[in-house]
């Protein structure tokens, strides 16, 4: 449990600054926001998401560009301010696709990806235009055809590939198992010749997503290089070269005791092996070789604010009750897919320097034992109206949460930027 | 896993029968509403609803009444047909408040609990009427307290305890523990005489809830005694009768393999006993005694039903991928709060007689492995354009469910009665 204190401290210490010992935000005063926006309160820094996008595309320069994926985060503010850093968008709905259009991106720029696509959205995006459809399974492929058929066009596709266990890494594993995404890597050629032989079609990319939240270098930089050997096979069965070889996201960051940041100088280490194994197949070496993480990009730059109605000691232990909770914040209560539900970090908005900490059961206002967003955070003594703040919380927040529990209104959601905030949500 | 498809046979049998092998709901075809209303879809079927309703109203005749919990499904028609029943609310939020009296509810037929209210919500209901506010903590009742006053009013609380371990029982156990909800048993007195102080409150009543999704009658009865004892305590404290004990919910219904339902028989033969320790107590033998299901009376008239987009065999296992998922119903993807992932019933919605089934694993179109209906339900075989229908979906499905992850769109709600069907929602 001070474990998970080290986390949130090194967070503050690296992001969020504190000034007479209220958190800083983009230089803002955090407790000054949630006075003027009220709370519950996302808050997004639109700096620290050029950091986490700099950072990275520099660690990669000269191997893959950085896309940004929706899913994290869909508020067209957020899309641009990594539009305007270069990226392109990868998206999984149609929604997503108009989020990505206002956001300012032009539709070839747009990737669109996922198991299920509606023909609403497929027709969408055929009739707006799109850089390229990932093609998940035959009858998507019959779909994407028949919708370019009516078109007149030819839709540029990718293979989605379910990798062998070999590609397998990540906290949550998507490869080597039977998959309900994309192609099973054993059929690959198959695949191909069929998709090859679709007439309304160009087969002009591959897709593979070998993990989430992976924080290991050397796990990620063997995914890529996996998704290198994938592609080249591609390449040789159409024997011509591929436009784009999607290497997926995956890239994590700490929430977690024990948790590390991905070590980017590890990853810049492993860059020119694998811009070997590109100049090495004349197939690759003109692709636009792309990463779109999410997580990774926008995840750091956010914070759940949420301020206390009551305290209790109840058979020892402390509780917290906020205003914030699973409604809005599904993640941090541990019911996004946790097998073991662990704390994100959570910390007092306001701190008096040398203030003893003691363990909190920071709780939200549903009548339910699930809404919990922190089970034991090292935290100041407590009282009705202070505020805390859930650390890491910038990607699948809001968006990823059942907003409709129990009835509760919604948050507004800030961007931080240039010394000013801006309301971008809901 | 043969268990859970006993489990889809028995509803199929005694709630939902085939007509030419297509799922009917409340004498309509399933397969005609999903033309009609588009997939995914959500069907409640309004006699369930008052089945539940009036089996476990006469269970419990003569001893206690039963109300709605409106956190299990908040639409205002479902909440009226429980009221036109002669059921009262329980409500946790303002907007829940605005949902009882849209469906016709007079303010004093509802109860309002929940940890952390707001001072908004504490102020519109104190402006609106209300039956009583249950209090949680003393913060909350220094609010009540307050906006009572601004009002000048007396307002009617209970005091929602916590009770100790003896109360305890149900799946998801809320006594005997530290807990955010209400008051610890062992404080009882101290807080019941800081609230006979305060003069603009009137202690009316007292809340127990002990547990949730209990199937086992011993269990709930005990639940029940328990309640009838801390309530006396209260009485006796104050020196007069209590107008309200409020013994919860927590009545569960079967979702998994191995869940019997709840045996009504057995709950209607402990009624007696329960009956004759309110006779014993001249304080409690006016009080009106409540039971507030939800998922109880909701849940089992509840249907998710999607639409099969693509079907294919990776590895060895067959996947269905439907237009429906985790966003509208987070509770059959096993991330509510279970601990085991286990499955709903999951069922064809057409289905020839004699046809064989096979194990399907049922996915969503989320980008994202967590999105899983199924993880091994007996179907038949399945295509593209083919529905299925998840059971017991009535409560906590899509007002429970993370709606705008991945930015799909919402489905409608559909309210089945007297042979007719009327959208509800949302």
């Amino acid at each position: 449990m001070a474990d998970v204190n080290g986390l949130a401290r090194s967070l503050i210490a690296t992001d969020l600054p504190r000034r007479d010992g209220v958190i800083q935000v983009g230089g803002l005063d955090l407790a000054g926001l949630a006075r003027t926006y009220g709370t519950p309160l996302f808050v997004y820094d639109a700096a620290r998401m050029r950091r986490a996008y700099r950072d990275l595309s520099q660690a990669v320069a000269g191997f893959a560009e950085v896309d940004y994926s929706v899913k994290a985060n869909p508020r067209p503010a957020v899309i641009r301010v990594f539009a305007e850093e270069g990226a392109g968008a990868e998206i999984a709905s149609g929604a997503e696709y108009e989020a990505a259009l206002t956001a300012g991106l032009s539709p070839e720029r747009i990737l669109f990806a996922g198991p299920g696509k509606s023909d609403a959205d497929i027709e969408r995006v055929i009739a707006g235009g799109i850089g390229e459809i990932h093609l998940e399974n035959f009858e998507e492929m019959g779909r994407v055809a028949a919708a370019a058929e009516r078109y007149g066009q030819r839709a540029s596709v990718a293979i989605r590939v379910n990798p062998g266990p070999d590609a397998q890494g990540g906290a949550m594993r998507m490869g080597g198992k039977p998959s309900p995404f994309g192609f099973d890597e054993e059929d690959l050629e198959a695949v191909v010749d069929r998709i090859v032989a679709e007439d309304r079609l160009r087969l002009t990319g591959l897709h593979l997503f070998a993990g989430t939240q992976g924080l290991s270098a050397s796990i990620l930089l063997g995914q890529w290089a996996y998704g290198l050997r994938l592609a080249s096979r591609v390449a040789a069965r159409i024997g011509r070269a591929l436009d784009t070889v999607d290497l997926g996201g995956g890239l994590g960051i700490p929430y977690f005791a024990g948790d590390g940041p991905l070590d980017l100088d590890a990853i810049h280490s492993g860059i020119p092996a694998l811009r070997a194994m590109v100049a090495e197949d004349p197939r690759l070496a003109t692709a636009r070789i792309v990463l779109e993480p999410g997580r990774y990009l926008v995840g750091p730059a956010g914070l759940y604010v949420a301020q206390v109605r009551a305290v209790k000691r109840s058979r020892g232990q402390l509780f917290a009750i906020t205003d914030g909770g699973m409604h809005h914040h599904l993640a941090a209560s541990g019911n996004l897919g946790q097998i073991v539900k662990r704390d994100y970090p959570v910390v007092a908005v306001v701190e008096a320097a040398g203030a003893v900490s003691m363990p909190w059961t920071v709780v939200g206002p549903l009548c339910t034992p699930l809404d919990i967003l922190a089970r034991a955070a090292f935290l100041p003594q407590l009282a009705s109206g202070d505020l805390v703040a859930v650390l890491q919380s910038g990607a699948y927040g809001l968006t990823a949460s059942p907003t409709g529990f129990l009835s509760h209104p919604l948050p507004a959601e800030i961007l931080v930027d240039g010394g000013k905030a801006t309301v971008i949500g809901p």
